[in-house]
């Protein structure tokens, strides 16, 4: 089933010319109502451009359009790369022949180079022309730079006998951390809702799934997550129970995003669930979830299919959290490798490299000392990341 | 010219049979008469068996002989581990005619197996049958485990009319991270120093040199720097003048094998000088000289020979120091790539090209907001870097 736009929306993408290979790199997203806006935005202290214009612009509460370009970060740009956004969002509106306060912006790819503006700006009337309610998976391939397949996801909600719609689409796949694990989100939906609940949801749900991801620790420049809401569907978000199911289905979308993001992750072979369960705190957790899937040995051991537990004990120990390493138990799905510190010996590790051989698995750590419990989803570290990082500009 | 050791030192280094490749993979060091220790270790908070028995046995101050064992790191490896390294310790000791308490244990390898002990206390008679002034290469080459060369420096200093040695012996090479940025090093002196001295400036000294540097990020459990100084030259370290001069003589020792570390870094085709200078202070600049350091990004560039600046600049914003990016300049050795945060354009981008061919060179950031400074040294992150470690233990 091809995953569709929820009410009012309509969705395009091109190849303007930014990227050299003729792939498609300018992509517009339009409500044809005003929608209200929630963001989330990269804690890099060097932002980008356009995320500095999207952080202006978000105070109004109010976005109608999003153009969005790949092949260029605008990042490390100065005056000239706000001018530039600030011209890319104008060249919508006037086509769009809406007020450029409604039109957001969001770039991704090399850092440090001039925008080509005037390619955009000759190139946005062939983007609205192309505006259509089917053109979501144009605009998700507008936004990848060494993603391998667009990634969008739609769900039907149904609230007062309505059905409403949320819809996806983002883009990898390389300088993924948790702390703003993506590089560009955007959600479209069809309810009404109270702005600053929105905003407050929105990142709430950022936190239990795009932000507990990694790929490769480097944090990018330009991550953005917006989210539109137009009102369309006649939902009004309003009541507790609503305000449960809107959440519940938001975090269901962007969990599943997360794991697109991880599984298509720059060379990515393996998508592994890292849980740490029964630690001092749930802080604790979290920051030896972070160290174990952020480990370059851990993450090469499994591109290698090797049950390396000892390198996982190590990536623990050196997460700046007190623990006992003598109550340590380590599991490779229901395998369990490790018992208070120690190896269980011969067969569980043959039982746990038939583990590694699956494409997806979990990798459970229980400290025995405390009830805090987190989860994160990493990947591999294979041979392809390095080729494709080494390789990526030229 | 070989390196030798210091008067009264003897070293050898066997095949015991621990490695499954019959290389060298147990060497010992020994002094005729007991020397002074000083000792460091890792802080990763789960410690090898060796660790805790340096750790203890340091608090005397007296060493007389290390064994010394690759193959296995006997860590997370319970009260087994612990009676294994004494009966290591103890089997030198006899064989040597010494208290057990003056022998040092390391171990260096895979983690979570159980030490043959039996094979090691088989071989130990024929260590010891072949200890020799002129064996310290055999030692370094007993305590490799991915390295692909042996790290071995003297240094010869005058002090009173009178020569002194400083022989130092390391292995890598992944696990490298900057706190503790070595998995072994010893280094023997034949001068006399008082002990507590001897502990401040080994101490110092690593912070200067074997904590600078990086490979992957990640913290071993069995770091070891041990040095033994036995007084047979007739030099005593008892003045300001010749403490400076020791020290002098000692952090060029341990920058140099600090050099040869990184240089030999797990797949590692380049060395890198990352220089942070103007930082807003001192911690500021480790913190981002490390962050950067630290990056797969800046890490993947520089292994496809890429100036991509932009990355750089990615690695400075999110090294968790307030900084103000649009003041800062970057350089590729001579060459200016970034000036107030932006690129330089297209003819420094080909004159840093030229730099990156280089098998050294230096990144210099220069954040015009302070008079903060440190460097680091790391390598690339190269296709074999994964090759080496998802075979690690296969």
């Amino acid at each position: 089933m091809k995953p569709d736009l929820p009410k009012g929306f309509q969705a395009s993408g091109i190849a303007a010319g930014i990227k050299k290979n003729n792939q498609k790199d300018l992509g517009l997203i339009y409500s044809t109502v005003p929608a209200t806006v929630a963001g989330v935005f990269t804690k890099n202290q060097i932002k980008a451009a356009p995320v500095q214009l999207c952080m202006n612009r978000i105070s109004s509460s109010i976005c109608q359009a999003i153009i969005v370009n790949s092949g260029n970060a605008n990042c490390c740009t100065g005056d000239q790369g706000m001018k530039d956004a600030e011209l890319m969002s104008a060249a919508a509106a006037k086509r769009l022949g809406i007020s450029s306060d409604l039109v957001f912006v969001a770039s991704t790819g090399v850092i440090g180079e001039p925008m080509p503006v005037q390619t955009i700006e000759a190139a946005v009337p062939h983007l609205v022309k192309h505006l259509s309610p089917h053109g979501v998976e144009d605009l998700a391939r507008a936004i990848m730079t060494t993603d391998t397949i667009p990634k969008v996801i739609s769900k039907t909600t149904e609230a007062d006998g309505l059905p409403y719609i949320m819809t996806g689409v983002t883009k990898g796949s390389g300088m993924i951390a948790p702390n703003m694990a993506t590089m560009l989100c955007i959600i479209a939906t069809d309810v009404q809702a109270d702005s600053a609940w929105l905003q407050t949801t929105l990142s709430q749900s950022v936190s239990g799934s795009l932000n507990r991801i990694t790929i490769d620790g480097d944090m990018s420049t330009n991550d953005t997550v917006l989210l539109m809401a137009n009102g369309l569907s006649g939902v009004t978000i309003d009541t507790t129970e609503k305000k449960a199911s809107f959440r519940k289905s938001l975090d269901a979308l962007l969990q599943e995003l997360a794991r697109m993001l991880v599984k298509d992750g720059e060379g990515a072979t393996k998508l592994v669930e890292i849980v740490v369960e029964n630690a001092p705190t749930e802080d604790a957790a979290r920051r030896i979830a972070e160290t174990v899937a952020g480990s370059s040995l851990v993450k090469t051991a499994i591109f290698g299919e090797d049950a390396n537990w000892g390198r996982i004990m190590a990536a623990v120990g050196r997460a700046k959290v007190p623990i006992d390493p003598d109550r340590i138990d380590i599991y490779f799905d229901d395998v369990q490798m490790a018992k208070y510190g120690m190896g269980c010996g011969k067969p569980a590790e043959a039982a746990a490299t038939e583990v590694l051989k699956k494409p997806e698995f979990t990798i459970r750590i229980n400290l025995n000392q405390g009830s805090g419990r987190t989860s994160m989803i990493t990947c591999d570290l294979s041979v392809d990341y390095v080729k494709i990082n080494a390789d990526y500009r030229s």
